[in-house]
């Protein structure tokens, strides 16, 4: 059982036809959806589970990166749908036991990340529960008709990304290994932790109508590209070389960690994924508020993934980022 | 600690005042908030957990009554507004084992439930984790301005609640007993899995403003009856002759349950308690598409909240329904 084939029974189960809905404009199946608001908005609503043992570890990740993450990665949902986030709710199931300096610690790390993005408490829910589990609604607005949902990507156009990638999981490494303070890597740890997913620049894409589908990179650069494919019905040629990997910090130089695999396959980035219609891709800058944007392939009609690398060879990228529900290996 | 002792903590760390927010016209304390969308419409949203081991019992709960549960209780937080849902979005977090026929029942109750309540799947998350966890986000319009929210009620006003107090808990009692199926109060029993909250009505008392205020019983009148005076600033006097409680079943008659301390302390029941101006008192119905409304009170002045016999003796009526951060006896 994948996540995938989980999502497809359950839109099957409650009868959820994407882009077929009553007045909703993007459905279930993207990044976020999308409803209509006023006749030059509309509302843009997005869901995100950030759960103890599975999205972070107690006793190893500190509180106030928990609260700063969660919120970050829900905000970049809507990032990623070139809306701007604006207002959140906060559901929380917690044990007695961690509703001291835990929470105080947790809530100020997610008060910070509220003020960076610009975010406004709206509401949520409280209850008591054996491990800590944490939800986040976030609603935001985006112009009239100019979100940015996964399904627009044709054949011809270039894919870009944001920034680097891979230095969040290389963050985790860093904490699963449990290396000392000294050795560590100060842009991968804050990758990894204190996540700035490039909220502005998916807003700048929607505006001026330069992105044809775009997605944020959270469970890995070739999960998420497959899903970008599947929802346009298309395939893909990345250029082997051209990916912005982040280097391997010294003190990881001795597991064995290839600099490729990890920008490939590692989650949690939070950089966008976005295509550009060839005629338009000399308006997309080198830089955007100075994190980089990298060309590295394009759409393609036949419906594979294919890696390339300079002498042309073409092998099949599988998605192999983060899922859930695939067995631990 | 008290749940409301918890919620307080986190607006105050994450800085959030109700009623002062820009552009949020009800903000966090309420049973939802409420965004400006149209020049004739807001947008009302709430945020509702349903997990397993605090709102359902594997083994115990049918999983059609967990998927139709969490999304009737969701639905009603936005009855409680006054507001008519629209949309849900349904995140879901669950270990692979209960992938199979569990969440097949658990969907096809929730699909039910959807078709009973006119609500569209719009959203979601999925992710797995040990036990069960749902969260449902509910979205929906109401008319410009006429939202009920808790905080309305003024000295004077009558108190109505709808339906009979108490047939959730006594159908709770009724599984934890695991009594047989041939003793079953049918009602008790619709009432505990099957809640049918009485959507229609908060829309037309706001439709019509006879409402100054309106809450929905989902953790006891006790305790829904303090939070609508603590939020409108005042306290009620109830009629203790007046509150219409579920008969208890003869299976339950040799336990002792009292039929007033249920009526009074029970939660689940997903009924509205709403104070209606002294010169409206007149245009509220004895029935409401065939469910009783009854007048038990009315709102004070002075703070406390009293519960009146025949004779005229009152005492305090102390907040004792659900709190899930309250120790168990």
């Amino acid at each position: 059982m994948k996540e995938s084939d989980l999502v497809s029974r359950i839109l099957l189960a409650l009868r959820a036809r994407p882009s077929d809905r009553s007045g909703l404009l993007v459905g279930p199946g993207d990044d976020a959806a999308v409803l209509p608001a006023t006749p030059h908005a509309d509302w843009v609503v997005s869901c995100d589970w950030f759960l103890e043992n599975v999205h972070f570890l107690p006793g190893v990740h500190p509180p106030d990166s928990v609260g700063f993450k969660a919120l970050a990665r829900a905000a970049s949902d809507l990032g990623a749908m070139g809306a701007t986030p604006r207002f959140y709710f906060l559901s929380l199931a917690m044990p007695s036991p961690r509703t001291g300096k835990w929470l105080d610690r947790m809530l100020a790390g997610m008060a910070r990340a509220a003020r960076r993005f610009h975010l406004e408490l709206a509401g949520g829910d409280t209850t008591r529960r054996s491990s800590v589990a944490i939800h986040i609604t976030v609603i935001g607005h985006s112009l009239r008709g100019r979100t940015i949902s996964r399904r627009g990507a044709r054949s011809g156009d270039k894919l870009f990304v944001s920034g680097t990638l891979g230095a969040a999981q290389l963050g985790l490494e860093f904490v699963r290994r449990k290396l000392s303070r000294r050795l560590l890597a100060k842009n991968v740890m804050q990758a990894h932790l204190y996540p700035e997913p490039p909220l502005e620049l998916g807003c700048w894409l929607a505006k001026h109508r330069l992105a044809s589908a775009m997605i944020d990179l959270s469970d890995g650069l070739s999960t998420d590209l497959h899903r970008l494919c599947r929802a346009s019905g298309a395939g893909a040629r990345i250029d082997r070389s051209s990916i912005p990997s982040a280097a391997i910090p010294a003190a990881l130089s001795r597991t064995g960690l290839k600099s490729e695999r990890v920008a490939l396959h590692g989650g949690d980035d939070y950089q966008l994924l976005f295509a550009v219609p060839r005629r338009l891709t000399a308006r997309i800058p080198a830089r955007f508020k100075g994190r980089p944007l990298t060309c590295i392939g394009e759409i393609t009609r036949v419906k594979s993934v294919l890696l390339v690398d300079k002498e042309g060879h073409a092998s099949p990228l599988r998605p192999a980022g983060w899922d859930p529900f695939r067995k631990k290996k």
